[in-house]
This record gives C-alpha cells, structure tokens and sequence, in this order.
C-alpha cells in the first residue's frame, strides 16, 4: 500500500471509529461515514466492502499499537519499577488519543466474529501477560511488594483503560497529568521503599533511647 | 407492589440482563427472554412492554443500589480511610455480583433515550462525587496525602469497574480477595503513613550526625 493509501485508510478508520462511538457500531451505516468523509461510497469501497471490516481492522490495530509498544519496554534493560511507569504512561496517552477507537474496541466484541474475537482475546491476554511479568519481576527484585502480581495489573489497566469512559479533552488534564496522579496513587502501594515508615520509626526510637541514656550519663 | 410480583420481575430483569450480556442488546429479543424463563410472553408482558423498558430498569436500579449504599458510608462517623475501604469493597462486592446488569449497563447507554441517559450520568455524577468527598475529607484531615481528588476517584472506580469486563466466576479470587489486593496496592499510595519514610530518613540522618559528634566528644 502507498503512503498516499495508508493515510486515507487511516482517516477512514478514525472517522468510522468516531462514528461508531457517537452513534453506535449497530446505527452506523457505510454511506454515514461515506458522507463524514465528503468522499463516495464507490472510494470508500476501494478500502473497505462492510463496516464489519473496519470494526476488525479498528479492533486488531488498537491490540497491535498496544503490543509494540510493549514490546518496547519489555526489551528494555530499565529496572522493573521505571519499566512500569513507561507502561502506564504510554498506556494513558494511547488511550487518550484514541478514545473513538477504545470505545468501539471495548464495547464492541460481542459484534466480532467469533474466531477473530477469540484472537483478539488471546492478543489482550498476551498484553495482560506482559505488563504481569514486569509486575512479577519487580516482586521477585524486591523493588515492588508482595502482592498478587496479576490482581495488580487488572487493577493497573483497569484505572488506565476506564479512561475512555471519563475523559474529556476540553477538561483539566491532559495524558501527563492522568498518569502522574495514577503513579502517584499507586506508586505509593507498589514501592518498597515508601513502606519503609514503620522500620524507621522504631529505628528513630531506638536511637531516642540510647540518646537519653548518653545525655544522662553526661549529666551524672 | 407484592412480594411474589417483585420476586418474579427480579428475575426477569436476572435473565434480561445474562441474555443482553451474552447475546448483546440488540441481538435480544422478548421471546428469548421469555423463552430462558420458561414463562409465556403474555406473562411477562404484565411485567415489561418492551425490551427497551428492562434496559431503562436495569440502568434505574444499578445505580440506585450503588447510590444507596454509599449513603449508608457518608453518613457514618468513621474515619474517611475507613469510609473508602467500604466504599471500595461494596463496590467490588457489587460488580461482582451483578457482572451482567453491570456489562448491559457499561455498554448500553448509547441504546437509552436521551432524557434517561442524561438522568443516569447526572446519578453517575453524583455517585463520584459522593466517593470524591470521602477523598478530599480525608486529605483535609492529613489521612491522604495530597492529589488531585477527582482523578484519585476516577482511578479507583476505573479499576472497581473494570471488574466485570475480567472476573470470571470460576477464578481463584473472590469479591474480598480483589478488594483486599486493590486496597492494597492503593492504600500505600493514599495513606499518609506510608509516605513518611523520606522525612524520618532525614531526622535519622541528623540524630546520626548528632550522636557521631557526641562520641567524639566523649572520646576526646
């Protein structure tokens, strides 16, 4: 495909993804999204012969921008912790940037068909998969705590992906601050280092002590 | 109302909302419902008119369950850690166990009329806003620490929500075990406590510095 091609296919696919989302995938027609374009139905069929296959194509491009930049991460040499504030931060910018696309991905697997859906739901599932073995690999190096690794990315994406359902881009925040506070929320609970507290004070409590012992042994 | 009539519209909306969550909305019909229900159309006719009526319901009495039972925790004196642990393990609790009327309920509101859709995302609205009050209080009373309490909160019900599109009955965790893993790895990050390590750090730091030049003073 040219990147003359490309380009068009991809503006098709966004103006379905925001007429799906607007109206619903079962209520949008092939000539709607014709009209939306300014472009006729004999182009568009060059690309696309059913909104069914832009529903797949909506659904398997999302899974595999997700999964490349996964991969990404994963290959890197980062440790575990910076690893999953890449994660969340690219997961929130893609989800931001592609709430037409989301919504249709989300709510619209009931009107896949089965085999691709059952694809579909295996990419997902190798998604979870990977965002796991970040989660696990920070428990085993003692970076995060111990916590039920997948309970925590279900939680994780589950944060990030409900952005789709709130997010309003005329709002407060943009993709940076989202994650920020996300991290910030979470970070908190999955780092070590900020359970620190209670080890510390019974250090500081100690050394109180031994302090008072000294000052009074001074003062006798 | 009597009280073999409410039980059997119960289960009416019951199976309404399994089949819409298996089948989709559109794709069900009245017949498919009566049919699960080994009851006649005429029957349940006395009950709901029209398919579009159980959606209305379902999408009524979801939100009210939640609403009512976030009143309940408003209006007690605890404390509003206390308060948000409820919060999060009856919301848990509840998409748990109503997966389908909570799947119908995510996934269907651009099936609503407008002015109930509009009704819904105001009771929504104010559902957020309850838990979001739980947030700031315990902010303000040095509980948790400082963030931005609207995305806290969309962050939380984000990953609450999320249950449903993932739990799947059969699993190895129960509605406590995701609450107590999600609280978890949340309260680290919103409780105050686990975030004092950098500040008794420094205090540690300069009772070392101060006990190093006592020694020496006593050496000398």
């Amino acid at each position: 495909m040219n990147t003359r091609r490309r380009a068009v296919r991809e503006q098709i696919l966004r103006a379905a993804a925001d007429l799906f989302r607007e109206k619903g995938y079962r209520a949008s027609t092939l000539d709607g999204i014709a009209a939306r374009l300014s472009m006729s139905k004999a182009t568009l069929y060059t690309y696309f012969r059913a909104k069914e296959e832009m529903l797949a194509a909506i659904s398997r491009e999302t899974i595999e921008a997700f999964t490349r930049e996964l991969a990404l991460v994963l290959r890197s040499s980062l440790p575990p912790d910076e690893k999953l504030r890449r994660v969340v931060r690219q997961h929130a910018r893609f989800v931001i940037a592609n709430r037409s696309f989301l919504t249709v991905f989300f709510s619209e697997e009931a009107s896949l068909p089965a085999r691709f859906a059952r694809q579909l739901a295996a990419q997902k599932d190798r998604y979870d998969k990977g965002v796991e073995s970040v989660v696990v690999e920070g428990i085993r190096r003692g970076v995060f705590r111990e916590m039920p690794p997948r309970l925590v990315v279900f939680g994780l994406l589950g944060m990030l992906n409900w952005i789709y359902k709130w997010y309003n881009p005329a709002g407060p925040w943009g993709a940076e601050e989202v994650s920020a506070a996300f991290l910030a929320l979470v970070e908190g609970g999955l780092l070590r280092a900020a359970r620190r507290g209670p080890r510390l004070e019974s250090r500081l409590h100690r050394l109180r002590r031994e302090l008072a012992v000294v000052v009074k042994a001074l003062d006798d």
